[in-house]
């Protein structure tokens, strides 16, 4: 499969005529065939006029056709063989089998959209017959169901070249809402990006489905994102990336003439809670454990534990003793982009250099371009409480033990953190009361909570939470991976006193679609 | 019942420092005793701290605890008797019929929010079960539940002094979901403010709930509104009232360093399209309703039909002959306000002083204060794609009839809407096929579509929604009445792994509460 350096938009490949954007082999700093040309505002038109007109008819697609569309989407990326793990290892710099595991993730989850999509749940159908003989006022017939918002700007990461990116979970969650997405590639992978743009397209013209469905746009820089968000015909955003990135798209977002929301996926340090019983019984596995998370992927998790926290004594001293240990072993690895590694390497000379963490301890240093070398620092809980810094996410294999002199002192640092995509309790038995005691601020803090296991590694399914107060996320109430990331780009609509010929199918009296309303403020069986 | 004129935080009535507050009685322009002094900054911040610790216990009351207390609440009020309604009439103008009205209504939605707590499907259950034999990786086990977002502020409305005020639905909605609630109240009814206030604290005490659950503040101009939205303990907003009020919420609540969401209802004109069928076979009907709904309760409603669209010609003339004989006869009525009748005349002077719109007829002038006036205006569709203060919401008994030239120029209309509360359309049998046409335009644009009644009368039922996309609201994936309110002020949290004893009760295994969750993507029958 030849590579063409376009953009697609509709069912045009549409060369562009700004900047060149070439992806580089970080492995290699090799720059990679061909050149990119990033799009103007006129490609921005083009794609947005076409995703309005398809907006209305893709929306009122069939359950079943709409379902159908994403498993050809996932068939259709999984026929791209080879080529696009050649592309995408050549371009992230991560190991073959990862990227493998990630074009299995991607089309579990488009799959899994399809499961979601048939199962209408999502269109919380909820009925209340007229009562015209009721006092002192009858009842009117009221309908409710949800709609799809609109057409959805989505910007993929840097770090998931396949699972947050062009076919990744926004996207599949956008169209399985029913609404057109118009992807702006990341600019470290546009050769994948190409490819599963591709893969997209053919599934929509596979689906005779109006070819506004889905757009693919690139460009450097923010300008091409921003004039993106500020379409009037774009109504929601879904982003993965930077606190700076995710907050500029969410301001330009609220400065519309109608504000739209931003579902911004964006810095996260995943504390993780080391307590007393746990640390003295197995100090040493939890030190294997946590090298593995920290270090896997180069450490480019969202997820990744960027902060120990624990009651300072000799059961913590063991496992920083451990941890060290570990971790002078651990290799380096490639880093996604020469500016990711830069950006790291900035993150860890600021920790290195603040005197209020200690260096601990590093991974092995690397040979060749963009290796991310390991680092453990340490802080007492007094000096991480008076420094926001130490707060900074470091996005890569870098993490900090914060040392407290006591559960009080836990619960301070608790309390100071930001919002969070995860935090991670390790307890036995005994350290029930602690956790027990712990665990409403961790609610307030975080999206998802774990018990004895390590944040890096986030499900596909019904129950998880990829979310969490700001600046986590620019909205708590959603999340970015699983199914209930369909809820983000739907909005209620009423209708009262319907004709059944004008009521969409879902609405319907003899109720085709065998969903289980709420009728009358009972579930049905 | 004797009026303090105090404010209510937590368990105490603390005289505020500031402004004085007088309701007055808008028939007669008389003040009313007694003065009301308006809070300052050390008013929220005590607020504020009783609510913050009162939220992890408050939010994770029983669900039968949590039900009890809405419903206590209602009896409270109720047993405030006459003492309420006299003073809401006084306070309002409103009808005393009304006002008794408007209590069963709010006592209704206290236990309609009563039996959603019980039900419990707001804590949106879903459990993915561990697979610890799954290949390549293991899945853990996953669990979500919805939890509360934190303290609400709420903003009362002037025009339901008690459906959309101290103990309204953004109150009732917010204590459903678990969260504690600061009420700003609204400084037209202060009176009325703290009787509710009383009996809601009443309620508090009667539970045992924590003193910070509720509390009742005082004070005129923003300020103390911003300092409310502005204090980081506060995790959402309900409010109902102007654009620009409901704008500079918005601004204050996303400048914060952790943004946080407001629900503003604001801004609606409702538009009702009359089509060619319905016109032709009962225009005399039409009209009847029409003057019935645009001049209930003086205009005050957010779903005022303040639009009426239709093609030209001799049945929509004769509609308008009809609506204008009409309204004649209709008399004036006290508006809520004095400013609120100021604003209305001077809406009302715009329109009459704009060359594109054209005074059709009135009704009957007042005697005496405050007096509304309705007014009907007509204006050619192109003038009204022309000039955007033809769309301008005028609060209060004035509505304007677009005449278009045909279908395409109905549906230009309809394009050029900005988004709204409602849509409505009247029709005939033959009609559907042109009603069918425009449906997509209207489900875009509101939130509830009507066909064959009127917009003013919102249903407090599962199926309602009473938003819609701006300017009609900030937020068009919530609705502000109904049940599904309560799903604004509710965050999803993911456990994972969690041992039986560290679970909340509605994720237990064993399933206690009976709750029908989402099981490894079956839901429980």
């Amino acid at each position: 499969m030849t590579l063409t350096g376009k953009m697609l938009i509709g069912r045009q490949a549409i060369a562009g005529t700004g900047e060149a954007i070439r992806a580089i082999d970080p492995s290699t700093d090799q720059a990679l065939e061909p050149t990119y040309l990033g799009g103007d505002h006129s490609h921005v038109e083009q794609a947005c006029t076409l995703a309005w007109s398809a907006f209305d008819s893709y929306r009122e697609t069939s359950l079943e056709q709409r379902a159908g569309f994403l498993e050809t989407i996932a068939e259709q990326i999984e026929a791209l063989g080879d080529a696009l793990i050649d592309r995408a290892t050549a371009e992230t710099g991560l190991p073959r089998a990862r990227i493998q595991g990630e074009r299995g993730r991607t089309c579990h989850q488009l799959r899994t959209f399809a499961r979601v999509v048939r199962a209408g749940e999502w269109l919380d159908v909820r009925v209340d017959p007229a009562q015209p003989q009721r006092q002192p006022l009858p009842r009117a017939d009221l309908r409710q169901r949800q709609i799809a918002v609109g057409p959805v700007a989505v910007f993929g990461a840097s770090n998931f070249p396949l699972a947050f990116s062009v076919a990744g979970g926004d996207t599949a969650s956008a169209l399985a809402a029913g609404c057109p997405v118009l992807v702006k590639a990341h600019s470290a992978h546009p050769g994948t990006s190409e490819l599963v743009g591709r893969a997209v397209i053919r599934a929509v013209q596979q689906h005779n489905l109006p070819e506004g469905v889905f757009s693919l746009l690139f460009g450097s820089g923010r300008e091409m994102g921003i004039a993106l968000v500020e379409d009037p015909r774009i109504k929601a955003v879904g982003f993965t990336g930077s606190r700076s990135g995710g907050i500029a798209l969410t301001k330009a977002a609220q400065a519309r003439n109608e504000p739209i929301p931003v579902y911004a996926e964006m810095s996260s340090i995943n504390p993780v809670f080391l307590f007393g019983a746990a640390l003295h019984a197995r100090g040493e596995a939890l030190a294997q454990g946590f090298v593995a998370s920290l270090t896997q992927g180069a450490g480019q998790f969202c997820t990744n534990p960027g902060l120990l926290i624990a009651r300072q004594g000799e059961a913590l001293d063991r496992f920083t003793v451990a941890a060290t240990r570990q971790l002078k072993d651990s290799p380096a690895q490639t880093m996604l982009t020469p500016g990711i590694h830069q950006a790291y390497a900035a993150g860890v000379a600021a920790l290195a250099n603040n005197p209020r963490a200690r260096l601990l301890g590093q991974g092995l240093a690397g040979n060749g371009a963009n290796q991310g070398q390991a680092h453990l620092f340490s802080a007492r809980a007094e000096d991480f409480l008076a420094d926001a810094a130490l707060q900074a996410e470091v996005f890569g294999a870098t993490s900090l033990i914060v040392q407290c002199a006591d559960d009080a002192e836990v619960h301070q640092v608790a309390e100071h953190l930001e919002g969070q995509l995860t935090a991670t309790l390790h307890l036995d038995e005994g350290d029930l009361p602690a956790a027990r005691a712990l665990l409403p601020a961790l609610e307030r803090k975080a999206g998802r909570i774990l018990v004895n296991g390590w944040p890096t590694g986030v499900e596909v399914c019904d129950a998880m939470v990829h979310g969490g107060p700001f600046p986590a996320t620019s909205d708590a109430r959603a999340t970015s991976v699983g199914t209930a990331a369909i809820l983000r780009f739907l909005r209620p609509v009423c209708y009262q006193d319907f004709p059944d010929s004008l009521l969409p199918e879902a609405l319907v009296h003899a109720n085709p679609l065998h969903l289980r309303r709420l009728v009358d403020g009972q579930r049905e069986a």
